[in-house]
């Protein structure tokens, strides 16, 4: 039995990136960018108005005040998306909108709410600094500039950017293919009644509900029975068409537990069989050339906690992301939680904000076969492995749910 | 002018959650339920083995003891799955599987690691309490009980706790459609090359990044030219197939911005044209029969800024959530941030978990006009309306991006 840590580990070890493919910046949220991106342009590619207003020569209201007024020509109207050839005199302006490029010779955008206008001209009776309301060309960037590094998570507003630099599409890596096979003779289809000995088959679908929230693709193979050549049949074809291949049930001591002799007999590369975590423990993790195998529980607790805390950071390494660890904050237990000394204990729980601190509340039993309790629960509490019962008042680590 | 805070509940006031459809459970994920949930059955719906083991009588093991030990004779196997009609006498035992259901008799399992096998007989040498390693049968919940809510999110356990209820598909609330109308004479698309005092639509694939983000459904009419005419007959279109209807550019007070005469003139009910929020303030909100308008700046980071703030609860509001601010949190500035008092301000800023508090580290100028700087941000920080520039050192509230 190996502890959460090194199992990390070694997945990161034995886990790479996909290769990139190119695809249009609609379809890019959330994925990882394969390539530098670089402007093609200065932005804004030339020195506009921030505001509608007049355009105007700065020098033209030195020392002006209150009392010391000046008239200029209103010489026309520049709209956003027009440009005019003609030269700003002294003593001239331009009606000018947000946005619009400024004519040659003016440097400086007096607001429309601070002047007044009458007879064709515009009355300004303050000081307008040179550079005042104007956006400078190329000042968010300039041509040939870096704009985004490769591994960026494409974000709206990297969306955003990448379109008002014309990128219409990017290298992104893809996304990998993560095929299910869910064992057990116990299972049936959700829509069957249950017979004496059967339960519903509720793993495919938080699988798939799991594996969606990472914008993974899903390749189900469905209800497989605990037959040693149908499932071997099964994981062939798997590790064939899927970058990850996930099984779940089938990863402990039962006599029906097929899964590590299998992987044994196509010499797929065994790395663990047992973690310290509870829920959890028989999780098999094994590598068949770049493919990975994630032998999960099948207890419906157990395997959403080894998935989020084993399989998910696999499937974002794969995805070119870095950062894999979804925030652990600092919780304050509200009630006592038992737990016994020996794996590491992730308990769901009610975490609640009191006060600007974090306090996690008890919601009863943990049994890992039970999905009601965490219908209730927005979060988790991480018991140390060498830690049995906490009591109320200590401070644990913890996180919140499906982040 | 109003506050950001009086604008949120004019708007929450004026948005209705839309009506529910019944959804397979595979497509549900991040939906809010939208009828109550009972169990039409008992889970589990037999007592069952939580391990594999041994299933006996356990009166038979009273006062074992290390060297005190017991045999009893194996009369079968029972896997997961199957179901026993064999009655378990005193002296029997029953080989049996994780997930497999208790046989009459039976009142205790003892798990295959702690006892001898020979000969077909198992050996205990110690006591087995009643109930040891079995799961009741409606232990997790009862048949009639209410296993979900009306209102609760789907998350990926409570996709899986519907499959192993049986629901195949449930009642949620719809998501809405959201119309784009992108305006402004100096855009072009994105592969179109830039000529003089033209720029590309991006505000168009921030919008559909942001809306796709929340996981709702998207109509863009694309650019639509600083024309009256055309640009009512593309706000008629859109109220009348969407629930939402978004416009960027245009709600200023240049002479080309013609929102909000066109919202008079087809009845809409104007209900604020300016937000004390910045980057934004001409945001202009409306409600046309059940749908709600939202007229957006043009620039880029107001646009993203007033989407997140005002419409993003708005979209909630009608997927049925119900809470819906991003958990704010408090921030220790790094640096100094220059402001000026009047509006609410919202500054993008790099967040640092340092020493288990989060930092706010300046990164430079912030015109509403870039995506640039945003690029370099995971977080933003406000600074109340009647706050002016803030020190480092101080204390004030601030929240992730896009969460």
């Amino acid at each position: 039995m190996i502890s959460v840590d090194d199992a990390l580990n070694m997945i990161a070890e034995n886990t790479e990136v996909l290769e990139a493919e190119r695809v249009d910046i609609v379809h890019c949220l959330n994925k990882v960018l394969a390539e530098d991106i670089y402007s093609n342009d200065n932005l804004p590619p030339f020195d506009k108005s921030a505001m509608d207003g007049y355009a105007i020569r700065s020098e033209d209201t030195n020392n002006l005040s209150g009392e010391n007024i000046i008239g200029l020509e209103i010489i026309g109207v520049i709209k956003a998306g027009d440009y005019s050839k003609e030269e700003l005199n002294t003593g001239q302006a331009f009606k000018i909108m947000t946005g619009a490029a400024l004519p040659k010779g003016a440097d400086g955008v007096i607001e429309i709410e601070k002047v007044k206008v009458k007879d064709n001209k515009v009355y300004i009776s303050k000081e307008v600094s040179e550079g005042n309301n104007i956006i400078k060309l190329g000042e968010e960037i300039k041509k040939g500039d870096l704009a985004l590094k490769k591994g960026k998570i494409i974000r709206p507003s990297e969306v955003g950017l990448l379109a008002s630099l014309g990128y219409s599409s990017v290298k992104v890596y893809k996304s990998p293919k993560v095929a299910l096979i869910i064992t057990g003779d116990e299972l049936v289809d959700i829509d069957s009644k249950l017979e004496r000995g059967k339960i519903r088959n509720s793993n495919e679908y938080s699988l798939r509900a799991l594996i969606s929230n990472l914008e993974a693709e899903i390749l189900s193979l469905g209800i497989v029975s605990d037959d040693k050549n149908t499932l071997k049949e099964k994981v062939n074809y798997a590790l064939e068409n899927a970058d990850i291949v996930i099984s779940s049930g089938g990863a402990s001591v039962g006599d029906y537990d097929f899964i590590e002799e299998i992987l044994k007999e196509i010499g797929a590369d065994i790395k663990f069989n047992k973690v310290s975590i509870k829920p959890g423990k028989p999780v098999t993790f094994a590598t068949y050339k770049e493919k990975l195998f994630f032998g999960l529980p099948g207890n419906p607790m157990s395997l959403i906690t080894t998935f989020e805390e084993l399989v998910k950071p696999a499937i974002e390494i794969m995805k070119g992301k870095v950062n894999l660890h979804a925030e652990e904050i600092e919780v304050i237990l509200a009630d006592d939680f038992k737990a016994k000394a020996g794996r590491r204990k992730y308990i769901y729980v009610e975490l609640r904000k009191e006060n600007g601190a974090y306090y996690a509340h008890n919601l009863g039993k943990q049994c890992s076969n039970h999905l009601m309790v965490m219908s209730k629960t927005n979060g988790l509490i991480i018991i140390p492995e060498e830690r049995g019962t906490v009591k109320a008042g200590e401070v644990v680590r913890g996180k919140f749910m499906f982040r």
